[in-house]
């Protein structure tokens, strides 16, 4: 949806108005469009344009190093040939005029009108066309132009900065034309100011293969595919027009038409790159990004420039427009960072005391326990979370304890501290979501306060390490006891143990009665109402069912306790 | 919608592999996110960072005068500690490393818990919070961050540019947050990659005001308003939570969520920039674009940050990052073009001989002629051009004739050939499309022939004026007798009337035997399929139709005809 407007009829006006006022400090409006401030030496006007709704096309385009003026017809319709006359008179600085753009029967009468009436007052004028979709015509000439016009303008653009004459202008700018290429792919239309519905649409899980630029759809529908097959198709679609030049040198352009985001357009040029290597192409400077749009319009376009110095030199060269900037003075002197060392940290792993090490084989054993509890009760656990929540409790916990085995089964001579601590960094990293966090968190400085270096893993080791695991989380989450979380089966967890360790209890009996205590306390939280996490929203809902996390918990001690019974 | 991508659990990586290819120039990637390349002196490392799906932010604002490095999480979901502490480790540069992102549970764990294992290594890392979303807590410091990321990030980027220590960069960071303000509102929501469903939707016709940029809905939903009425809402909602600050002077962002469109958001600028002048503040460097996204959303938001000197200094630096670059330099020697003289020829009517000037009258009256008519005729041709067109042609005609005779009535003195060029180009530029194109360059060339300084204007001024009507049409428009055009009327006409003149004809009789040959054919033109212009598409449903530019001719003509007669 086109959704910001006042009056539709004025829509055009109107974000030229607040564009004007945004840039005053580069441009100034005239009747029909913009002009670009000037520099101190004359040069040849490149005055771009065509209907507006297609930013940074054209008015964006406007500044040093790319075009002199732009004329801002309304959307997805031909200025009028007064507008671009008036538009060109302004930005001629005595050099003579270039007018370009796309091939389209409206703007080919109206610039050309222009045209004639500039040449009878003695302005030299000559006109460009862009013609670079491959899918509007076999014939090169009738194409209709789509994000060429990019690569166009800017050869003329640059050249006309670097003082060229006007003949030389004209020239680099048609030989820029025929260098260039495009094909792309509407997944969807777009809609007018004002409009109830878009001026075409594609069918469900379709794509219109070769797109316009004015709401015009593909010209034939196929079915939506993958990324990776979509790169084959405009590749192959362009290569298979490719010009007669012999470079192996393409400017690029991954051109989005609206609604297609940005990430979804690396996505694709991720695809399309080794595609050109296969066909022994070198892409020079790459532009990923809305360059010609289409307003909401979702949909893609690939744009190769064959490049030969001069046209190469024109790509590369800097411009300072409202919707392009490029300088390549201000990364020129950088250099990568060294980052070899990052993983310092992680290889460290301490050497640990035969004490220690004798005590690994029953962490990891602890661990193993912990994943055959939690791949059991995965479902369950996401029925009880999906009650009041997003659901995904039991698989984020399976997802965790995986992640945190796999780190762990990948170390050697390990001691108990290290081995958790290795495993609460894999789980917080495989787990995402809070719970993730908290239990990677609540590992890590588990292992952190038992070390490696102990004379003794008794129960003091085990209230040590008990002790940081639920200070990590209560500090991270900053959860408190009835606030039906993780914490209300910790707590109680918690200070049971270290009652029955204080009053002598085996450390296998003491975690019993302790996990017994968490089990308990876990059912009760049935009758809570949530005050924190995801479940906030729909706290209402969730009384009567108990919170997964504290569930989660009380599994995974319950199941640790009984371990020490039976396999002793 | 979504729609590039290949496995949608790998779309976050893959779309940094693209990322990270275009811009290996300038960036490289590191487990967990990118690094910047280095300058020659050692800075603060600024790290920003969050869930991916926000473009340009995080990656994107990566480079020199913004971040040192960002941390890329899966789509809206926070980045694990690990991933943090790694970007962290890898950007630092030996001056201490600034943590900074949006305030959200999951990313206050994740950085804090990184920010923990940096510390213990001895790197000083600091945590700047962005908290700029008025809409989300009655507290400040409760509140979420979205689109004042941006000038935070900046303002920590530029102290840390312009080689500043630690302390200094922590704290014009928090300075800017505590200044900066954003509110928001949601159109339609956002879908993830291989979901079939957006994450929330908007009621038709409604917005959510106060909108997330996770896929949370707004916190109410309101009735769409015009433009103005939502600059009002979103300014109002800004300065009701104005920082104490006495500043006058405002950093501004009028931010695109993704489906809103650069022409959309200008537009909303025109209307909030006298809203802003209204409560005295001065916008300074305002950013019109999509710098926080959130995948395919449609929605606006607006961010001020009230500027003291230092926060001024920081806002106005330049920057140069894949997604945002500012030089002022590059602007800064550019002088606005002197255009007083644009409008020099349209004023340079010519001084019409005494016979000239006596037939201005006969003009203009031929043109309130065609004016009846075409009011008249309109239903009528919009109905036949509606069978195979777009049922604009006699709307676009009403409108060229109408501003053609407002034209007409502003001239004084004009002779006939002045008048026709004049009606010719207002014609034009009222009309649009292609009709109006024709309509408007054949008056101007017919008045062009006719000339103000004829002695005589009888029938050899008549035959004058109609061939260059005719030739710049057949010109301009390309098409040819049998394509079903204006063509197929207007050539048989200026047969006739050249047979007519050139056996003796008086001019009255000629015309009218003409504008009868003109009728004719354009009847005829029903059973012809068409072969230009928009019918195309539609060629066989056209068949039994006149074409409905042939048939405005003849209209026109038959009626300027019998204008003759009666009113000789």
């Amino acid at each position: 949806m086109t959704t910001l407007f006042n009056d539709p009829a004025e829509f055009s006006e109107d974000q030229l108005e607040g564009f004007v006022d945004v840039y005053s400090d580069r441009l100034r409006a005239v009747p029909g469009g913009v002009v670009s401030h000037r520099g101190p030496d004359p040069i040849v006007a490149v005055v771009v344009g065509g209907g507006s709704g297609h930013y940074p096309a054209f008015a964006g385009l406007v500044g040093p190093g790319f075009a002199s003026g732009a004329v801002v017809g309304n959307i997805f319709t031909s200025p009028s040939a007064a507008q671009v006359y008036s538009v060109a008179k302004a930005a001629h600085q005595g050099r003579g005029v270039v007018l370009t753009f796309g091939n389209y029967a409206g703007d080919v009468m109206n610039f050309g009108i222009a045209a004639t009436r500039l040449r009878r007052e003695g302005i030299d004028t000559r006109i460009v066309l862009v013609t670079d979709d491959v899918a509007s015509s076999a014939t090169e000439e009738s194409r209709r132009g789509i994000a060429g016009d990019f690569t166009v303008f800017k050869a003329l653009g640059a050249a006309a900065a670097r003082g060229a004459d006007l003949d030389e202008v004209e020239r680099i700018g048609n030989a820029a034309n025929r260098a260039t290429r495009s094909f792309g792919v509407a997944f969807s239309g777009c809609t007018m100011p004002g409009a109830a519905a878009p001026l075409f649409s594609v069918p469900e899980a379709h794509m219109g293969v070769g797109l316009g630029i004015h709401g015009e759809p593909g010209i034939r529908d196929e079915p939506l595919t993958s990324a990776k097959d979509l790169a084959k198709l405009l590749v192959d679609g362009i290569l298979a027009e490719r010009p007669a030049s012999g470079s192996h040198r393409v400017g690029a352009i991954v051109n989005g038409l609206g609604t297609t985001k940005y990430e979804e357009l690396f996505l694709l040029w991720k695809e399309i790159r080794p595609l050109l290597d296969d066909a022994g192409l070198t892409p020079v400077d790459v532009e990923v990004g809305e360059l010609v749009t289409s307003l909401d319009m979702g949909g893609c376009s690939l744009t190769l420039m064959w490049l030969d110095d001069e046209l190469e030199a024109a790509w590369r060269a800097d411009a300072y427009a409202p919707g392009y900037r490029k300088r390549t003075g201000a990364i020129a002197s950088l250099r990568p960072a060294d980052v070899g060392a990052v993983d310092a940290e992680a290889s460290a792993a301490p050497r640990a005391t035969p004490e220690a090490a004798a005590v690994t084989p029953l962490v990891v054993a602890g661990l193993r326990e912990i994943q055959r509890t939690l791949h059991d009760a995965a479902a369950e656990l996401g029925r009880i979370d999906a009650v009041a929540g997003d659901g995904d409790h039991g698989r984020g916990m399976v997802k965790g304890i995986d992640a945190a085995l796999a780190a762990v089964d990948a170390l050697e001579d390990a001691g108990p501290g290290w081995t958790l601590r290795v495993a609460g960094r894999a789980w917080a990293a495989g787990a995402g979501g809070t719970s993730g966090v908290l239990w990677g968190a609540g590992l890590e400085a588990a292992g952190e306060a038992l070390t490696d270096t102990r004379d003794s893993y008794g129960p003091a080791a085990i209230l040590d390490g008990a002790t940081a695991f639920s200070d990590a989380i209560l500090e991270l989450g900053g959860a408190e006891v009835g606030d039906k979380t993780l914490v209300d089966a910790l707590s109680p967890f918690l200070t049971v143990l270290h009652e029955q360790l204080s009053m002598g209890a085996s450390a296998g009996d003491a975690w019993r009665e302790a996990a017994h205590g968490a089990g308990r306390a876990a059912e009760a939280t049935a009758g809570l109402s949530p005050k924190k996490g995801r479940a906030r929203p729909l706290a209402e809902k969730s009384i009567g069912t108990p919170d997964a996390g504290a569930t989660s918990f009380a599994l995974i001690v319950e199941a640790l306790g009984s371990m020490t019974t039976t396999r002793p």
